[in-house]
Order: structure tokens, then C-alpha cells, then sequence
């Protein structure tokens, strides 16, 4: 299970606070996302990380509707972009909406951090944890959250796929 | 498009035959195939080649329904096969049949050979050419087969997914 809590966040003060608290840096990603329709709480979407050049297929089914902080995921990396979003197209999936964002991730111990610049939304930080144990990774979360600043108003609750509806 | 007429032969006597043309030998596969339910003519598969240990996610719509030999195909490579089953499954896609089989694959200028025998079905030759010229590419495909001893009884329309399901 993915544990994932989502703050907004000013993206260099951020980097600053992740960079201090020692976490190692493991790469810079530009990620094309496009997301097809899909009844909510599932997630279906087609990533590009455009300078890795890889692609991948994901899945999500969210198990807290509402907070969006618990998914069930699958993923796998696809060889095409675009032949991965033609067969979805032809098995009758539309489309929803492109989220791109630069994306750097940092991690410490069991703890993800990716640090997002989102096209037209803004600055987020996905502070994740990949657990069977819920409980002790939203506790986990948190202690790193204080440390970083960030408070339970700083909390996004919604979707990027969400938001770029608005 | 895949232009493919599929033949019942004898394996090993089809195998010199083949080779007795002067075509390349590419590779051995050991393939495992599984169907998903969907309205015919279209076609969507998850093969597992596990001697070479690669997967792939394929959707193929058939454009001359009945007789089965033009197909319009679009497949990725995928980094795991359980993992893309079980999203075509959480997207409420049905199993259909599996389909196994071992092939040997040659090519002869643009005609590629797949021999294979499938297990439960028998011995069958698929000769195929990819291409938008499709009257073009069944003369060659005939061309070929007359030089294989192969004839018009020798076809069989049928895909392999309907001969499973027999």
C-alpha cells in the first residue's frame, strides 16, 4: 500500500528544509501525465518522465475516498507513451486531463519525498511511505511534516487530476 | 498493418521446409498467452515470452472479421505480467483463454515465419508481412507458401483464442 500526504508548499524553501534534514537526493523528473476517465475512487493514467524517457501504465484504486491518502497501486512501465494511450483510447478509456510538473525526489530511510512544481497549480510536496502498517506510516509522515514546517492546514487533500478540473 | 495467413502443417517437416528457402532463424519463444473478453473482432492479449523473459500488452482489431488475416495491431512491452493482468483485471476485463505455445521464429527479406506448436491445438505456421499494401502482401504470402507446399485446404481462419475456446 502507498501512505501518501500531500502539502502545499513554497518549492525552494522546501527543497532547503528536505536538503537539511539529510535526505538523499535521487533524481529529477518531467512528468507528462495524462489521465483517462475513470469512476472515482479508481485512478487509470499514462506517465511520461520525459528526460528519463520511460514510460508506465498505473492503476489506483483509493482506499480513504475523500482524504486520498491510501492507494492500492499498480504500475508498470511501458516500452511506448503513445502506443500505451492509443489502446486505452481504443478499449473506449477518454480522456481527462494532462497534469506535467518537474518533479525532484529525495528520500530518507523509508520516507519519499517528491518534491513537485505543477503547470498551472503550483508547489507541492508528496511525503510518502510504501506500508502495510497505516498507522505507523501517517505517524511517520508527520514526525517528518513537523520537522519540515508544514502544518495540518498546509494539507491538500485533492487529486492533481482534482484540481486541474477546476 | 499485420498482414498473416495461418497454416495447419507438420512441425519438423514445415522446419526444413523453411529453412530449405534460405530464411534467417531470429529466435526460439516459449510463449504464454492470455485473452481477455472483448466484442469480437477486436483483440486484447498479455503474452509472456518466458525463455526470453519479456511481456507485452497487445490490442489488435481485426479488419477483415471472418476470414482473420488483417489486423491492425498496437502492442508495448511491459515490465511485468502479473502486474498487467491484474490492472486489465481491476478495469473489469474478463479471461478468456490462455494460449500456449512454443515458437520458432525466421525471416526471409519481409516475410517472417512464426512455426509454432500450441499446446491442446497442433502444429501451425504463421507466415506474415507488415505492411499498408495488403493485395501485395497476400501474393507474397502466397508466393511463399506455394514454394512450402502449402494450399488453400491448409488454411485455417480460425484464431487461436476461438480454436481454444472449442
Amino acid at each position: 500500500m502507498e501512505i501518501e500526504v500531500k502539502f502545499r508548499v513554497d518549492f525552494d524553501r522546501m527543497r532547503a528544509a528536505i536538503e537539511g534534514l539529510g535526505a538523499e537526493f535521487i533524481h529529477e523528473e518531467v512528468q507528462e501525465d495524462l489521465y483517462f476517465l475513470l469512476p472515482y475512487p479508481q485512478l487509470l493514467r499514462v506517465r511520461r518522465i520525459s528526460n528519463l524517457d520511460r514510460s508506465f501504465l498505473t492503476y489506483k484504486l483509493i482506499k480513504d475516498p475523500g482524504r486520498n491518502e491510501e492507494f492500492d497501486e499498480l504500475e508498470v512501465e511501458v516500452s511506448d507513451f503513445e502506443t500505451t494511450v492509443e489502446i486505452l483510447r481504443r478499449l473506449g478509456y477518454r480522456e481527462d486531463v494532462w497534469v506535467k510538473k518537474h518533479r525532484l525526489v529525495y528520500r530518507l530511510g523509508e520516507v519519499t519525498f517528491e518534491l513537485n512544481r505543477v503547470e498551472n497549480l503550483g508547489d507541492f510536496l508528496d511525503i510518502e511511505v510504501i506500508t502495510e502498517d497505516i498507522e505507523e506510516a501517517k505517524r511517520k509522515i508527520w514526525e517528518i511534516a513537523e520537522k519540515l514546517g508544514l502544518k495540518r492546514e498546509d494539507v491538500e487533500p485533492r487529486l492533481y487530476q482534482e484540481l486541474m478540473r477546476l
